[in-house]
């Protein structure tokens, strides 16, 4: 036996918008330069992937992700630096909360 | 924005057998003494409730709800002492991951 402990991030409307999904779609697109990309290596639609992002823009109040237009490869996506900084934060409190909760986990479950 | 943290309790095999569905579930039959209504409280199907619990009986390796025969009420289902300390077991764990998690959240995203 073990536990999983997942967090998520919710508007005040009570609606989820952020998670490891949207975290592992932005990561993509770091690392891969293209949200087309990212979603792909996902098996995600392109579409679903735009409407995860603009969601989470929307209830974060700036752009996640700008367009390069043409260039050699044909044009991408790159995150801004506010998406940087809002992922580095996610993946502290994601971290801190695994690391806490294992703790507890251990504490509270030892005997079983 | 705010933040809502999920635990759920894994088997070795990386299948969940535990999280707050089973553990509303088992509340319900402490509450209603039947597993029946305490499915139809929730709009859950009693198969699906009895594999549920089946499930976690599996995993935990004692016996979660024991059936009582007959007699006026025509029946129901009880937790065992077993399952009672299990749910107060998961109600601490949860209970202090949500705590912790909670003012890591304040931590992190105090200045967004």
């Amino acid at each position: 036996m073990k536990a999983i402990v997942r967090v998520y991030l919710y508007d005040d409307a009570g609606n989820r918008f952020f998670g490891e999904g949207p975290y592992r779609l932005l990561m993509g697109v770091e690392r891969l330069g293209s949200l087309k990309k990212a979603a792909d290596g996902m098996g995600m639609a392109y579409t679903k992937a735009l409407a995860m992002v603009r969601r989470a823009e929307r209830e974060l109040g700036f752009a996640l992700t700008e367009k390069v237009i043409g260039g050699k490869s044909g044009g991408g996506s790159y995150l801004t630096p506010q998406a940087k900084e809002f992922l580095r934060k996610y993946e502290s409190y994601r971290d801190a909360c695994y690391e806490a909760d294992a703790a507890i986990y251990r504490q509270v479950f030892s005997e079983q």
